[in-house]
């Protein structure tokens, strides 16, 4: 396999995917046309709204993206894509549209023949082996939770660390995390802003500029360095 | 109907329930014992240690609490209690249990038919139309999003303004209302902690110290005063 799945698009101050330009320009070598998945629509955008906006920066490396959405036969143009870039915005939006069309497993088949895939937040969620670690709101009702399993972990994207001066009695991410553990035993990849998972054959490693919070169940989480195998 | 829905059971600083305490005691006026649901599990705590935690705010105010896992027949034992208490914690653990135990529709009639209810946080996501407003993270995967509607709108407890300093990209509250909001048509209260909405008879208000943030489709959100009619 050939993967990248990334905590977010977009670092604060910062162009949408500037930050990943030289880790896509390795990922997808070789290949001048990505189809996009725009499922998640971030904000409610349109789904040619935000094709517009990936293709934007997808043309100053020199690859052409076609939306998902375009195709009427869409299991078919997951078949003949030769790489994918899934979009971030609502995960349970995505998860629910993918398997009401039945192309979780389409897609999932295809990257792992090897086709590039990248995913963003939404995007990274659903390489995980489930959408149980989201941090997006329960908007509509997806068939089912289950994702790709690209990687045999959940990740969480967007991770924060607690804020000890907030004055606020809504859970922290850790505490939410933990409270996953209690309910299933899987590991979790607090994913920070900035970093990113790299999977290439058989190694699965962490990169970026931050360290990586790792939870477990009935284990203090840890924290790793960028370029541990995960 | 005779309800209260609170945003948080704690306030920062403050000790469990203790700012509600003057509202509960003309809640469960007249009422000697309550059914506490721990069925939310904050942090995975038991259901015995969580019971402990309510029963000891309410012997301050003369009310006994059984929780509602202590017994047999559990929809026996919501149809014979006086009054009920649902506690935070997880509102998709919560929601998953009550719906496979066939307990939601059963606290429903209750009641509606005058028996007072309180809810915090979780326990106050139930009382709206359905959980799909929830902040809470899916680690596991309910039968059903719906709720009791025990009031006609949906309610985001724990409601935080944007935090303009956070260099961050994950979404803000109001975006992920907004996100709601374009794939439902249903009003959404953002209930700021230390407020709670108060439903005597037909009369529903919102009341605290904190103004109240109202969502809904294609209007601008707005900012309500304590003792608004909802």
């Amino acid at each position: 396999m050939n993967i990248i799945l990334a905590s977010t698009s977009t670092l604060f101050g910062g162009e949408y995917l500037e930050y990943l330009k030289e880790e896509l320009i390795q990922l997808y070598a070789g290949i001048d046309e990505i189809v996009f998945i725009p499922f998640a629509r971030p904000g409610g955008i349109s789904y040619d709204e935000y094709t517009a906006k990936a293709s934007s920066f997808f043309e100053k490396i020199g690859i052409k993206v076609k939306g998902l959405h375009e195709f009427n036969d869409k299991a078919e143009a997951l078949n003949n894509a030769k790489g994918f870039f899934t979009g971030g915005g609502n995960t349970f939006l995505l998860v629910k549209t993918l398997h009401e069309e039945n192309l979780m497993s389409v897609l999932k088949t295809n990257v792992e023949c090897g086709k590039p895939y990248l995913g963003c937040s939404a995007g990274s969620n659903i390489g995980g082996q489930n959408m149980k670690t989201t941090n997006d709101m329960p908007i509509v009702y997806p068939p089912s939770f289950e994702c790709m399993g690209l990687v045999p972990f959940n990740i969480n994207p967007h991770y924060l660390d607690p804020n000890p001066e907030l004055k606020h009695n809504g859970e922290t991410r850790e505490t939410r995390i933990k409270e996953f553990l209690t309910q299933n035993d899987l590991k979790v990849v607090g994913l920070r802003e900035g970093n990113w998972i790299r999977r290439k054959g058989d190694e699965i490693t962490v990169e970026g500029a931050e360290l990586t919070r790792i939870f477990e169940k009935d284990k203090v989480p840890y924290e790793i360095e960028p370029g541990t195998e995960l």
